[in-house]
Parts: structure tokens; sequence; C-alpha cells
């Protein structure tokens, strides 16, 4: 398996820029070549948007972003890369001069075409090494979207696409083989049929550009955000399945509900009619803030199927137990307070009021409980066989307001820790040093099957004790043994 | 504007049930006619999906169920009601059965027909009251997603357009009129246009149905949920917006990246393929269990694009505020703790112990201290002036676990209320009595400006002062001024 340490990135459009972010924050380097004087800048603005998605779409240890910078010759940027990613205009002579640049200084990194539909034989005609061509068909937002869509043409060596699924799924993406090469691969067939027969409702005034995308998105949209075409059909059948769904519409199939397959030729007037549209129906958004919108939106959607454990949202837990696994917490100094956790505040935690929500504050104590649970043993697995601790008393004093994107971490001290109790005593602090709040927190253990207390496994209860032993030398805590409302001191 | 108090639902299947739920979650009652035997028990599903999709989608007070039942024939269900929805089969010689049969008993309610894409002017030809036809065409599942195309045919009369635009936003869902009467309307225009391609890409062996779902699942239909396929596009051109796009995709219009107009024969052998496929997509899910699924993903996407206010979340946080508006809050007996919180708790409110997460208390005892605020005159307006409360200090009893479906209200008490303090004492309770847990909060009155302490507006603290005087009266609640871990009494 080739380990990538630097990529090319050539072409630095929206879609080159969100292979650079996808490779920065996996910890690739990436060399960029655009000719256009203007992408560093329009690359930056990826960028940003990436970060800013990241941030809100995780809790999981981020590692360190790679570097990146731009390079003034395909050569230039594809000398010495372990990897070229290609994504230039959709143009078969252009790329072909592309490919020839960088077999000129590179003759053993795979190179991946961003194409989204020209056939992978058709690019690699002509090169002098064409096994290492694949196509890995990516979707704006590129730093979001998990789809990839892997293609070989007739000349690639299959070792590069079973080496790219592996690639692109630790980037956190859903590598899809598109085992049958075809124009358009999968998804951006299925994409284009739809997108003709939205031109077409365009310029015979059947509908505007507005009511064309509420029929996708107050409808069919919300439910390919989870299944396609086909398991939705599947439901929409009832009982009877997609058996029922084809003997309920098959007929339908033979009338004329769709106006395909020439499409509207796009003169200057009707490319005026199609743009106007879509300006008017932003407003006064431009497409900066559309992106925003789209991203917190994607980021959210993500989320929410993460609960659920379906998707896209399964796509990245896995992606976040990875990043868990890659930075374990190292064994604490227990002379000291340990550290329970370190994160990041979501945007969606802010209330009215501007700042983190107060019962935020209680899910980090709540999590910082959890901290100190795994360091005692009573983790995940304990859970499992049906053991657990129940809070059952809380005392948290908010010092200081946080925000969206602030960096925070809590540190717990075990204020008693025998039989069934165990009360802890949790600071949390901002990056900057101020301290935000402090928790008192009096946990029982219990068994998940009677739902009543019961001592806890003996290593667990050891080890409980041990940590007791060693913060029982540490003074009490600021805070600790207080009321609310009680004076201070 | 006709008030709608009973409804005829003709054809009781997958749609004709939807319907059945929406219309008496507002309050409608339903009477069905469904020649299948087994009709009332598939609407009884339809029904439990729709009540369990309910509970978790919103904490609005919803109002009472109203009643529906079966009725045997047309006539009977169609007699006496002020509107009348046809959801049979797709063949207009059924459905003009249906219409006559309705014709002979109710020559008043409006007709609206549930149909996929047949013109409203072929429905309504030899009707003898052509101008009550209306298409209002509803998305599968009919109870969650909010999208109703309108459509009129020839003999429409205009005005039940314009009230079926009121009629359906006040269900909670978004009205599409289609201004031009086409087959297929819009939506299914589009999605019909990509079900063709779907359908090729299985028959041709291109990809399986497994695949062809994930070609949009993991990429384009996230997108879709939340912005259809233009303003989608209008993005990918990057800052060049949809005129970008199109001089950067337009070429591909004329390559063959899509296999239509015509569509493969629907032969049994391809019936079987199809299907075969989908039941092995979905392994060991049914459709029932595939539909909770399908639901809980709507639910959760459409719960994260409220919290972005957009889209579908707009119009269920809109729906929200009517439902709120409806049931105002009474004013409260001051000689007695007052409610501020009642609601049901979201499954999504539990975690791996498998109950209500502690910080979930939290944010109840924050919404109660919110009602509080409320009643003191400290409301949404007041904030937006620039004045709030913050909590610098809570403490919470555990006292019994809560789960995801319980009904938990929460009731107050002011235990100070004087200059910048307001000390307030929450019991929350679970609807069959037991206490599950008490809170006692400090807020201090603050300037969202400066972020410091300031004194409230005369009118807040006089009426805070007032409540608090008449709480001075009660006892102090056990557990009030207590700290963690002390013993009671």
């Amino acid at each position: 398996m080739t380990t990538i340490r630097k990529a090319a990135v050539l072409g630095g459009g929206v879609i080159g820029g969100g292979w650079v972010a996808r490779l920065i924050e996996a910890g690739i380097e990436a060399v960029v070549y655009d000719p256009d004087p203007q992408a560093e800048r329009k690359i930056r603005a990826v960028l940003e948007n990436a970060e800013r998605a990241m941030l809100k779409l995780t809790l999981a240890p981020r590692g360190e972003l790679a570097p990146w910078r731009m390079a003034a010759t395909v050569a230039e940027a594809a000398e010495g890369a372990d990897l070229v990613i290609e994504a230039v205009p959709e143009r078969v002579e252009i790329k072909h001069k592309v490919y020839a640049e960088v077999e000129a200084v590179n003759a053993e990194a795979v190179i991946a075409s961003s194409t989204s539909g020209i056939m992978p034989t058709d690019l690699q005609a002509g090169m002098k090494h064409p096994g290492r061509l694949i196509v890995a068909h990516p979707f704006n937002p590129v730093y979001l979207l998990p789809l990839v869509e892997l293609v070989a043409g007739r000349e690639t060596d299959a070792k590069h696409i079973e080496w790219a699924k592996g690639f692109y799924a630790e980037l956190g993406m859903y590598p899809l083989h598109c085992r049958v090469e075809i124009e358009g691969f999968i998804s951006d067939r299925l994409q284009e049929a739809l997108w003709r027969e939205a031109l077409w409702l365009l310029h015979d005034d059947v509908a505007t550009a507005d009511e064309i995308d509420a029929a996708i998105a107050y409808g069919p949209g919300l439910r390919w955000a989870q299944m396609g075409t086909m398991q939705t059909f599947h439901l929409a059948g009832g009982e009877g399945g997609m058996r029922g769904m084809l003997a309920m519409f098959g007929p339908c199939l033979k009338w004329p509900w769709t106006k395909l397959m020439d499409v509207p030729e796009l003169t200057e007037a009707f490319v005026d009619k199609v743009g106007d549209q879509c300006d008017r129906q932003s407003g006064n958004l431009g497409p900066r803030d559309l992106e925003k919108i789209r991203d917190d939106n994607l980021v959210a959607i993500m989320q929410a199927l993460r609960a659920n454990g379906w998707g896209a949202g399964k796509v990245l837990a896995d992606y976040e137990t990875r990043l868990f696994a890659k930075k374990p917490a190292p064994a604490p100094d227990l002379s000291q307070p340990f550290e329970t956790v370190a994160t990041v505040i979501p945007a969606d935690w802010t209330d009215y009021n501007g700042h983190m929500n107060e019962s935020r504050y209680g899910q980090l104590f709540s999590d910082a409980a959890d901290g100190a649970m795994r360091l005692v043993g009573a983790d995940q697995d304990y859970i499992a066989k049906g053991m657990s601790y129940f809070t059952v008393e809380i005392h948290i004093r908010y010092l200081e307001e946080a925000n969206a994107g602030d960096a925070v971490r809590c540190v717990t001290q075990v204020l008693e820790g025998r039989g069934k109790k165990m009360r802890l005593f949790h600071w949390m602090y901002h990056a900057d040093g101020r301290l935000l709040a402090t928790g008192e927190q009096m946990l029982i253990h219990v068994s998940l099957e009677t739902r009543a207390a019961c001592d806890p496994a003996p290593e667990v209860l050891a080890k409980l004790e041990e940590v007791a032993a060693a913060h029982a030398a540490l003074p009490l805590p600021d805070g600790a043994g207080r009321a609310v409302g009680q004076k201070p001191g």
C-alpha cells in the first residue's frame, strides 16, 4: 500500500480546492498548479469554508493540517508527488496535455482524474504509463460530501482501484467502485437526467428555478439524503415493496412524464434566462453566503444521520472512530486533576443569548464524568456488560461565557471514591486559560438490569480507590460543597 | 374560506393512510373507503408510524387527534364531507368512476386528487361540477414530507387553488402551485427522469440497486435535501454562479450521459431482477423496519434544517409557531408554583445508559427558566431589545430516570426575585406523577451589549417582585439550599 505524503493537485477551482482541504486534513501536503492568477485566493476561500465546516462537523480529535502551496508549473507540482489529482476543465485535450506534462517528471504516482463523466479509457489514451490512470470523481463540496466514484479504464491496473478504495475511505469518504465503464458513471447519469428535465421545465416556462428546486427540496430530496430512488420506491410500494411499486406505477413509464433525451440549446438568451432566475432565487445571498448555508445544512444533515447510524452519517461515525483511535488518551499523572474533555464548541450549541447554552455545560461535565469512568475502567465494554454510573446530583457554577468555535478542556478531581459512590469535581477551561465553569457531581454505581445501585466490579472499585487516595492529597477545590446562592468563603 | 371538519379519503394505501394521519393531526375527522379488506389494518400501521414520528418531530403542543373510521362505500364516506381526498390507483377510469359516486351524494366539497401526474383536465372530464376538482399531489411519507403540488385543470375554479394553498399550509405542508398543467407536474417529472435512468442502469447491468442508491445518498442526495438542482449547480459554478456552471458543463449536455427517454420493458424477468436487488439491498430489514429508519432520518434531517432556519426545516418551525400560538399559556395562579414546561422527551435525548441524558434535565430546567422569564415579561421581544437573564449557578438532583416518549412537565417556584437576582426552584414531573428531578437555579439580569449585570426594566422587576412576594408564602422546597452529597434533612 503506497503511503501518500505529498499530492499534486492540478486545477484549483471548486473541486481542486476541495481536494486540497481533504488532503491537508489528512496530513498530506498539497502542491497546486492553476494558471488562474486568482487561484490561490479562491483556494483560500474554499479552505476557510472547509475549516469552518470541520469545526462544526466533529468533536473527534483532528490531526495537524498539512501545509499546501502553489506551484508555477504542472511539472513543479507533480515532481516527487505520491499522488496526482487532476481537476482541470472537462476537455479531453486539456487533460491529455496535463498528463503529458506529469509524465515528463513523474513515472510512478497514480493519476486520479476528477472528471464528472469522461471515460478513463479516453483519458489514458496516449499515456506512457496508462495503467496508473484512474477516475476518482468527487462531489461539491468535496470537503464534506463523502461520495467518490472510482472508475478504471481499459488499461488501468486493477491494483490502483483496490488501493484507492482504502485511500479515499481513510480520508473519510465513501468510495463507490463503478464496475462498468460508462459515460457519466453512475451518479452523474442520474443527476444529469434530472438536470436535463429541469432545464426543459425552465426553458418551456413550465416552472421557474425556484419552483423546480422547491419540487425537490421539500419532498424527494429529503428522501434522497438517506436512501436513493430504488429503496425509496421500494417503500412507496407499501407492503408489496418494489414489486408492488412497479405494478402500481409501471404503466406511468409509458406516459410522457419526461422530455428527454434531447436538451435545450444553450443560446445566450437561454443562459441569461437560467442565470437570471438563479440570481433571483438566491435574493441577496451571494455564492459565498449560500455556500456557508449549504455547508451548515450538510453538517447538520450528516450529524442527524450519524445519530441514526445511517448512510453518510455512518461514514462520518466510522471516520471519527478512527480519529479517536489514532489519538489515545495518555495515562494521566494521578498526583494532579486529570484531563477528561478536550473539544471545540459547535455552532449549534449556542442559544438566543449568543453564547453556549447552559445545558451544554452540563453535557461537557457529563462527558468529563465519562472520561473519569473510562479512567477507572468503567468504559463501553463495562457498560455493555450491564453496569454503569448514574449521576444523582450536580452543582454547576457558570463563571464565564463560551462561544461557538472556542476550544475548551475539562480537568477532573475525584473528591470521593468508595463503595457505590463517585464524587467528582470538574473545572472547564477556555484555551486562553480562563475558568469558564466548575461542576461538582455525585455518581452512583448501578446495574443497568435492575436500574438499582450496586457495587462496582472489584477491578473498577480498586482503580477508583487508587485515584481517590492519590487525589485525597489535593486541596478541596474552591466552590466544592457549595449550595446555590451561598456566599463565597 | 371553507372550514374543514370532516374529510373523505378514498383509497387507504400508503398515500391515503398518510392523508388520514395529516387530517386527524389537524383535528379533522377522516372517513375512509377502500375495498381492500386489509385496508383498516394497513391504515393503522401508517398511523402508528405517523404518531411515532410526530413524537420525535416536535415539542410543540399538538392538539387532540380527531377520530377516523372506515366506510362501506364511496357514498358513505363522501356524504357530508367538507373535502374529498382521492387516492385510488393511477387509472383514469377508476378515478372517473369514484368521482361519479361522490357527485351522486355531495355537490359541494372540493375533490382533491392525489394523482402523481395525470392531468386534472383529464380527471374532471365528464364531471357534473368539474370546477371543484383540483390535484393536491403529496409525497410518501405524507405525514412527514411537506411538499404538496397543487394543479388546476382547465375547468377548475381558481378560488379552490387559492383556498388549497392556505389549507395545506395550515396542515404544516409546503404547497407548490404548478402554474402550468403538464403530465407529471414538476416534481415527478424530475423524479421520473432520474428513475428511468436508474432503471436503465440496473437493466443494462451497469450497477445494482444498492450502487445506484449509494450514488445518490452519499453525494447529490445530501444536497437535494436542502437545495434543488438549480441552486446546487449555481454553487458548483464557484464565483461564476450558474453562468459559470453552464459555461463549464454546458458541453457535457451534448454528450451521451443519459439514456432516455425510452424505458426498459417491464418483463417478468426484469421486474424480478429489480425486486430481487431491492430485497437484497435491504438485507434483513422488512418494509416496516425500513419505514421507521426512513422516518427517523427524515425527522432528524428536518430538525437539522429547522435549527438552520432553512427549507423544510423552516416549514416545520412555522408550523410549530402556529401550534404554540394556538395554545397560549393561561395566566397562572400565583399562589402556587406555576407550570413552565410541558413536553415529550424525544428519542435522540437518550444516551448509552438507555435513559434521558443528564444534560437534558439541565436543558428542560433551562426551558423552565425561559418560562419564568416569559411570565415576568423578559420574553423574546425583551431579549431582542438587548437584555436577558444569565444562569450563574444550578443544582440538580436526579431522582428518577426518564425515557424517550415520556411526557414530562416542570413547575417553578420563585425563591428570590429582587434587583438583578432571580432564584428559581423547578420540579420535573412525569405524567404518571413521579418526581423525576429538582433544580435550584440562580439567574442574574444582564445587558447583552456589555455582557455585565444590570437592573431589569422597571416593568419586569415589578412583575418579578409581585411573583416573588406571592411565592414567599409558600414553604421552602425540599432540597433547596442543598450542596452536593449533603445528607437530607
